[in-house]
């Protein structure tokens, strides 16, 4: 049997190497449109400040080396231009000259490729590059070492949020330009915005709800009618799959143009397969199909669909959709769905915001963690959670990972064991201590607004109480619109209080707050907890806070 | 109505706080026979070496404090001495004076207490401590700084762990003396090797299967016939529950003295409840009654006894038991089930050694992560599993906990979605691999053979094929007895390899021996893979290895 692999990255190699594996008298023949294979996408941007030194280290293996460790027949450079489902034949340009490759079984596994947004002058520019493959790499550093001193960044997405973290480490002066309204798109607003503040901290220029209209003579001219001097431009606005071949040859594809596969990854033709970025898989919670394009599944997907190939029981199962990626000092992580995608299901769900520490308080070293969980506004299933912080974001993302998988409710996030000493964490981890607050608000004992929705209360008539000391209020700022009441001495003003207007409390990460609520409830008061109180709202809201 | 709790550390005071939050107008009354409540248990060993500097921070909260936010009339420095339920009573010291206090619910959170070895001369000695709160701290700091050199540590579970690395880093020379024949009894003992190892190598001396038979003139005789001096000696060989008072009450205790309660902490008398470090709790895997005494447990469990007894249904679920302690820049991390219980449960169960790193390997400053999983052979149903690492060992052993409590199968491993990016991962997590490497010994793809089995295997006729480099054998050196065969020319030798013998192929890691394993079984041979391979090998039996 001869078994065609079109792409040799995440999902084509791993598809490769585990038919090896399963079988030695299988061929098996990988084409690669690009001159590496096996290559690590994800090290690219670290390449570019010397973060990753070695430019070998950009290459995971190579086609010698899989040829005399699995016999795969690896043809790089060689151009998939079409494919005959009913001749099971393919065509294919190497070195100028076209080839039939006739397969018993066809594997695709094309990737995708960076959106280039239309820009006037983008045409005639010399120095826009995009950053998805090692000749993308190569491009920029000969750039970069032609006495670049400046440089943009268009779309704050992952790609666009790590290429402006090694282009400043480099010495460039950068500029990330976004045409959305915050940065990292699979954040919410709040949880991105502490990745902005890191950002800007370390000199880069941020432009929110920004459009690049021209691009000429090393300046971009942008939407808000300022003008950004850069020796090279990054576009990184986002991926879209490699499936034209595809389509042409009659396979069905979908939204934006991912193929459909079956759960064990059958095109819509008669022996061939798909994998990887250019799929669509169910995501599980909505069960709606959609495009995960990350690294992880693809090389999930391509182990499987050898599996699938060699007559093992293995199907997809879907997605839920995790992502992690650093700025400078800090990390942003997010799992299952986010603030939008919730919205545009129509799911009712609760939110929980939590700031702790990466670790228990009186061991040094520790450093702040704000975590944020949705979940089902009725019966507590889980639906998303995102995590920033400079120490284990990824933990407890994680964490969240596997419990919104197993389908746990926020009332099973107290009972997680998690492992605890002073060194990794507490012995109430923010993760039980999210389960805790949502539980609360699912059994009533505790109700919360969210930073976005209080200013508006506030115009309708709640009193705001902000129970923190005045110390505090000093230092970090106030509230708009909020009344001073310490918590400690709260108990002694329950008579000031106005009984006919809702109340909404306040401290700084919302722990005091909520004893506040619970004081005053018990007291019989109509009482909201700001949730994430001050940490959330003022990073929200930078501008709002007054000093 | 009137609440009393004994103990104020973790369980107690969590109960007390809990109740207030639900209840204003109840009296809650916390009696300590320590001078301190609410105090940083975890934090003690970390203050003998100044990485905890400030002895405020291993207080939490104040007596004062407790009563001014929450209202709370803490009473420290008063031992209960008897308990009457049917007068619904205690009787309780301080400062000399008996008082007897009514309750109309009372909660025992009375905690644990060190153990004593019976070793001769412990009577008369005065430099012999524990180590399990502040005035224990204060003794061995007043001890230190009396000019001590030398210590002894005797109990290598985690507080004598802690307890050797902060001696040493204070310059102490310090012996580690355990009876067992590994340490930490929490681990298995090859994973526990890594950890003596760097132990071993920060210049700790390492006594295992040694007891201490005298202490005299700062200095312990062993039972292997050599002496250590020691101006100093910790006894951390365990703790025990603190229920004399419930038992001479007459409340029903269990295994050890531990309390018996039910799923809502209900103890065998009316209207006492118990909670923390001095209950049974059961075993969610054996379904056995077993204590578990660690900090956040025992927070949740006072958490919840308030909710009990304020209406709210809750309803202690069980546990897996999680922990885990850092050795010098070392963590060992456990959950679930180890070797021994598996063994002792009568559960048959495989088992999975992978060594990965603590993220991919092409990104700077990553660190050998070990990682083990144990599994039902049959359900693949999760047992339990072990991580050792510099980095994220946490991040693993939190993940499988999470795996393992929802009841998930080795198989789903493959599937969870965790956080990637180059700094945080690999695109395979260490997790993924578990799933793959044991969903491979459940479908029969692949067989594997422990640590511990293979010289007798070999001894019995089996033979050992090693397929790493000739270069890698010279630097770490040789399995006993096993033939080298590079993998890569593994497929030009197979004519020369015995057919009726059973094979065993090792490689570093198990990763390469795994592809020669595929490669063999395809040809039709009998054939196993060492699990863990070289470097679990060389962990377990470091004396046997062959340079």
């Amino acid at each position: 049997m001869r078994i065609v692999i079109v792409g040799g990255v995440a999902g084509g190699m791993s598809a490769a190497t585990r038919l090896r594996r399963l079988s030695e008298d299988t061929e098996i023949i990988v084409l690669d449109k690009g001159p590496y294979v096996s290559f690590a996408n994800c090290a690219l941007p670290y390449y570019l400040s010397g973060t990753i030194k070695d430019r070998d280290q950009l290459v995971v293996e190579s086609p010698e080396h899989l040829r005399q460790r699995f016999r795969i027949d690896v043809r790089p450079n060689t151009q998939v231009t079409a494919i005959d489902p009913d001749k099971h034949q393919l065509t294919a340009v190497a070195g100028g000259k076209e080839a039939r490759i006739d397969y018993d079984r066809l594997i695709l596994a094309p990737g995708s490729t960076a959106t280039i947004p239309t820009i006037k002058g983008l045409g005639t520019a010399d120095n826009v590059f995009t950053l998805r493959n090692i000749p993308d790499v190569d491009r920029i550093m000969a750039s970069l070492n032609h006495d670049a001193k400046t440089a943009a960044v268009v779309g704050a997405g992952s790609v666009g949020i790590e290429a402006v973290e090694n282009l400043t480490k480099r010495g460039i002066e950068t500029t990330l330009i976004e045409a959305g309204d915050h940065i990292l798109p699979f954040m919410d607003e709040e949880m991105a915005a502490l990745v902005s503040r890191e950002t800007t901290q370390h000199g880069v220029t941020l432009k929110l709800n920004t459009r690049v209209d021209e691009i000429a003579n090393h300046q971009l001219k942008l939407s808000d009618g300022t003008t950004v001097d850069a020796d090279l431009v990054i576009l990184a606005v986002g991926v879209h799959p490699n499936t034209d071949t595809a389509q042409q040859a009659g396979i069905k594809t979908g939204p934006r143009g991912g193929i459909v596969v079956d759960d064990q990854y059958r095109t819509s033709a008669p022996d061939i397969y798909a994998v990887g970025d250019a799929i669509l898989v169910k995501q599980l919670i909505t069960g709606k199909l959609t495009s995960i394009p990350l690294a992880s599944p693809a090389n999930r997907q391509g182990r499987q669909v050898a599996d699938v190939i060699m007559g093992l029981n293995r199907r997809n199962q879907g997605g839920i959709g995790t992502a992690i990626v650093r700025s400078f000092d800090m990390a942003a992580a997010s799992t299952g769905l986010n603030r939008r995608q919730l919205d545009e299901a129509g799911i009712a769900y609760q939110t929980i915001h939590i700031t702790g520490q990466s670790h228990a308080a009186y061991y040094p070293g520790g450093t702040p963690l704000s975590l944020k969980v949705m979940f089902d506004a009725k019966t507590g299933q889980l639906y998303g959670a995102q995590a920033v912080g400079k120490v284990s974001a990824d933990k407890r993302i994680d964490v969240l990972s596997v419990a919104i998988k197993a389908k746990m409710s926020i009332s099973d996030l107290p009972e997680l064991e998690l492992s605890y000493a002073p060194p990794f964490g507490s012995a109430k981890d923010p993760v039980n201590m999210a389960g805790y607050a949502g539980e609360n608000l699912l059994e009533g004992l505790s109700d919360n607004i969210q930073f976005d929705q209080v200013d508006d209360a506030v115009r309708n008539g709640a009193y705001l109480i902000d129970v923190r000391s005045p110390k505090e209020l000093q230092r970090d700022g106030r509230l708009p619109d909020a009344v001073n009441i310490p918590l400690d001495s709260l108990r002694d003003h329950l008579d000031e209080l106005p009984k006919n207007r809702p109340l909404i409390v306040s401290c700084r990460s919302g722990q005091r707050s909520y004893l506040a609520e619970r004081i005053l409830k018990n007291d019989g008061f109509d009482v909201k907890n700001l949730d994430g109180a001050f940490l959330t709202y003022s990073a929200a809201y930078p501008e709002r806070i007054q000093h």
